[in-house]
């Protein structure tokens, strides 16, 4: 007997099929990325002291050494501010100036100047009025995209509506018109009451295993205010960059220098939506591949225990 | 300025952004999977002579020697047979007796038996009444999702219709109510007048690289009929395994031995779909990894050109 789930904040569908794991597998050499040590490569463009590689600093955060945080017009941008048919500003946000630094071992300190450059990229990127969202992700190691393993984030600022913030915003609306609630709201007091997919419940931010999602061993943190991500202070950010501490600590402890993508979900800033919908952040980690099932028919298959998982990370 | 296109068959985004596969790359050791040799692996289940490894012989074609292709019970199925909410079968289709064979270097003769066993099962799985929809793909090597080497396709039955087939069905269905004509038979005459795009225009199938698509690479083959995939003959049989020999053969001198899916898109089997919708083939090379932008966004950047693509595949 197969259980079908569905992701509340998507409707993406999963199947349950927790047997899928003990398949047998070849003994093929699988790709780990090794760790880097060098706190500098000379060959590195987000390296501190080789400012000759990027161009047109947007930010940056210094102490008396040097730049700390920076973030720099990206040189491959996805969109441009010349006219055409989508037009944006595309910034990539280099999140410590160590070359080794990564979410594994980096400090509260550095989380925080990271976030703290984020709140400033996102305000001055939404501030343009003919942009209706800002994204901001992360790609870790080559497995999840990324080009070059120095660590940074990127924020791109997108003249059109992106289908899969519309489909949540949509599934949100849906929601309050059916229940005459807010679905975050109650994803939020539904899990706190559940506790088996908390892995952390801060002040500001629930931390948790999502009941259903199509990417194995994903972690989803909301914010628990109704306010959008331009809106974050310094008590905040305190906090995220705790919990990101403390929880890509866990993650390492777990899996290692695992690949992993983090995506940003705030608002529209267009469509109004703040009454129904939280900002909220994708943790996906790039340990497993889809296959043509997948790809083929848009199911999904977990073999995951969102339960096991979350005591693993509990902190 | 950047162009935004559409993938007409499933509404996919997509902005094209040809500088960015200029982006510098770390020098990291890109997992390649070495190519098998033997054509006998005395530890692999889906080997000939390996027979006590797998259960539930469902179809098999065979020589005097022994069998070719065979089909058996999926011993990890993503579905099953017991009542629950998503009920089907899920088989292992073995390609080809021979370990080390792959679509790279397989004969015309033994893509005819594997397509006849396609036919087959195909046929079998969709006798059963509560079945809504029949999903035949391929994965091949680790990246796209395989946990065997040994070349072997899946089927499965699903008693429910795949959200990515109700929303092909969906776009031919307003397509036919806009336009008066279908969908499918707009593109395929489109790029056979375009020319630029078509890999090979065969009697029954037209082969082509899509003007749009999320993922880098992708071939798509088009039955010129208005045929089920049930109704596949000799005729079609014999051509689409000498499109496939021919195909991965240009595929391999390209790129090499990479992984890649093939998702077969048959017509769903309770809703009507015949007079709009064309059975088609996605085959999609897992060179590339999706990053944080595209799972955050539902958006897809390409860098491809795919008359470029088109011309180097051409036969």
């Amino acid at each position: 007997m197969k259980e079908i789930i569905r992701d509340n904040m998507n409707n993406d569908i999963v199947i349950v099929a927790k047997n899928r794991s003990k398949r047998p597998m070849d003994k093929v050499a699988i790709q780990i990325e090794e760790e880097t040590t060098l706190e500098y490569d000379k060959e590195c463009p987000f390296c501190r002291g080789n400012e000759s590689y990027t161009t047109n600093e947007r930010f940056k955060i210094e102490d008396e050494v040097g730049w700390l945080v920076k973030s720099v017009d990206n040189k491959f941008p996805i969109v441009d501010e010349l006219p055409g048919e989508v037009y944006g500003l595309h910034e990539v946000m280099i999140d410590t100036y160590r070359h080794n630094g990564s979410f594994y071992n980096m400090s509260e300190d550095e989380f925080k100047n990271m976030f703290s450059m984020y709140k400033d990229r996102y305000i001055t990127l939404m501030s343009d009025e003919n942009i209706e969202y800002v994204s901001i992700f992360k790609n870790f190691l080559r497995k999840s995209g990324a080009s070059l393993i120095h660590p940074h984030s990127q924020i791109i600022s997108l003249s059109i509506l992106p289908p899969d913030i519309e489909n949540e915003i949509e599934i949100s609306n849906r929601y309050y018109r059916d229940n005459d609630v807010c679905l975050y709201e109650e994803i939020i007091k539904n899990e706190i009451e559940n506790e088996n997919r908390v892995i952390h419940n801060g002040s500001y931010f629930l931390v948790i295993v999502p009941y259903a999602t199509k990417y194995s061993g994903e972690v989803r943190i909301i914010f628990k205010e109704k306010i959008g991500f331009e809106e974050i202070n310094e008590k905040h950010i305190t906090e995220l960059s705790k919990i990101f501490q403390k929880l890509f600590k866990k993650l390492y402890n777990m899996s290692g220098y695992n690949a992993f993508n983090l995506c940003i979900h705030t608002h529209p800033l267009k469509v109004e939506s703040k009454k129904n919908f939280n900002v909220h952040m994708h943790i996906i980690p790039r340990k497993y591949s889809f296959g043509g099932f997948e790809l083929g028919t848009g199911i999904y298959v977990s073999s995951i225990n969102p339960e096991e998982l979350a005591k693993k990370l509990k902190f």
